[in-house]
């Protein structure tokens, strides 16, 4: 473990591959050893990219990879599957494109299971990140292939959030996504020669704004129901009423079309990456944004452990009982959970408190 | 309290729905009184509707009960707003629908929002699932208008799930879904005077003979991109090679067309509900998903109080520290994590062992 610690902090890819490996397998040697990096790394810009399936995002790194290692950057990639928590299953076939850089020293890809223990970004795809900064790599792209919780995790572990959309998707979904606005950094249509593009990029903007709006402590006449955006064509479309329009421009994130097959619209993909995290660095937003991130791990550990403990013998069959006391009545669930999270907690400590 | 818990238990509709809300606002007080409960209720069917936004959940909601109170069935209907875990928006509008049946006294319902502080099936809905069986509703109805997460978690604490689709939402969506198709008791192709209908239909049809087949232990030729199906033509859309065919007629869920807007096919629908409770019960199964939806609240009970110990001030400074001193690189996330989870543990039981 030494020599594969030591290997990894020099960049030997090999290295980190099997270091990688060990963690998604769960070995507690490898996460232990993890305590070695903290002297290293903290440098690469993590970014996430995220979107519906089907919206081009594997294809889109791909080509992201080429503009960035044009910029002699080195980039590592996780692909977290969309496993299904029931069958594990995957959607395959996506990955194989990026082969492209197999041969590329300066690109590491790694395909890594999504499901973690407790929801969330899982613990290995934060152990790899970790593992891709302390090894050298100036870019960690995490492309989740998700619908709902994982788009949303994604933005608890990256300094710039990547938010796929594209055309032909249907109006409740975009509905849906409105949700999720707020995640993104930088927003891309791809597939930009479909048709409806462009009314996907006034959607966004419109949204956008809005939500700049709001942020900017604009008031919103008329209660919840409406809202406030120089696009009324958008409310009037979702059945709310404009009440004020604004003569002045707003800030809101880019806004970019591409056509990823062809590579068109990348580079200025790329260039908004860079400089979005310029900005997170020159305004000191990225350490307020790394003291989040790593609230955020400091919670995932925790539940870790819990889970660790509430697997143990003695509480799996306490929590048998208790459940079967509850079905038959003899006691109450809040009664039970109070019996079990007490249990949970003594197990926790055994050695500290001897009670001989 | 006694005389709301009281009231609730003979059925007063008013007094419920005080109940309920004071436990949607996370009354204290009215979490503890639920254990008064113990003794009543275990007799109604939950009943989870789950689909995407648009498959016309609601509308269908909306007839079932009809169909249900023609039977001569007091029905609660619990709607989980779909609101985002960063604005708290919602979708409005739907809800209105079901304003039809505000005058019939057999029936109860309520919108409650679906943000729970670690996601899942809030225990607010949860709670008001419980408060509804007791006070004698025969069928208690929990509409979640979810895209991944909530669509999986209603299995965990419903008895009959209905996963609605509709045609015309494309295949990509189509393909997500089929992460999803464990979950459903039920299947229904709401909109069915749409195009695609039928063809919605046989997919569904295909991928549940799919799952029953790989449930029954049917060999799998081909290795994982190999998949054995009566449909072929759908494993070659999904670039999928059938190999096996199978002759013998599997056991599937049933898979209905309704046209929700003018009732046609729901009558169907809830003999199809009411039969699967009567399967459920006659096979011991019940008390097979009872025990998991009591394991299930078990565990939210667990984090929730872990969640109230983590929020003290003396918790959220250590952990502020903590985070600080990663961030600085005086010790690491491992070190840090655990020095917090021992702090909670220490937290959970100040009073059990005193120091001096």
């Amino acid at each position: 473990m030494d020599a594969l610690i030591r290997r990894t902090l020099e960049g030997d890819v090999r290295s980190v591959a099997r270091l990688i490996t060990r963690l998604e397998s769960g070995d507690r040697e490898a996460y232990a050893s993890l305590f070695r990096l903290k002297d290293h790394g903290g440098k690469a810009q993590v970014i996430g990219i995220t979107g519906p399936p089907g919206a081009g995002k594997s294809t889109l790194a791909d080509k992201l990879i080429s503009q960035f290692r044009a910029r002699g950057l080195k980039v590592g990639v996780l692909a977290v599957d969309p496993s299904s928590p029931f069958s594990g299953g995957a959607i395959l076939g996506d990955r194989l494109r990026m082969q492209n850089h197999a041969t590329d020293a300066g690109v590491f890809i790694r395909s890594l299971a999504s499901r973690g223990s407790l929801g969330g970004i899982s613990k290995a795809t934060q152990a790899a990140i970790r593992v891709l900064d302390a090894a050298g790599y100036d870019l960690v792209l995490v492309e989740t292939v998700g619908v709902g919780q994982s788009e949303i995790d994604i933005v608890k572990v990256a300094d710039t959030v990547v938010l796929v959309s594209v055309p032909g998707l249907g109006d409740d979904i975009q509905v849906i996504k409105a949700g999720i606005m707020e995640i993104g950094d930088i927003f891309v249509v791809n597939k930009a020669d479909r048709d409806g593009a462009d009314k996907v990029v006034r959607e966004l903007r419109a949204m956008l704004e809005t939500q700049a709006m709001l942020k900017h402590g604009e008031t919103v006449a008329g209660g919840p129901d409406t809202l406030v955006t120089r696009e009324p064509e958008l409310l009037h479309h979702a059945g709310l009423q404009p009440r004020v329009s604004m003569q002045e421009p707003l800030e809101i994130p880019p806004v970019l079309k591409t056509i990823a097959e062809t590579g068109a619209g990348v580079a200025e993909v790329a260039d908004a990456i860079l400089s979005h995290f310029a900005r997170l660095r020159a305004s000191g937003e990225l350490e307020r944004k790394r003291l989040g991130t790593i609230g955020y791990q400091l919670d995932q550990f925790v539940l870790d452990q819990l889970a660790h403990l509430a697997a143990r013998p003695a509480i799996e069959a306490l929590k048998d009982n208790l459940a079967h006391s509850v079905l038959r009545r003899k006691t109450d669930i809040y009664s039970a959970g109070l019996a079990l999270f007490h249990a949970l907690l003594k197990e926790g400590e055994p050695h500290e408190h001897p009670e001989g």
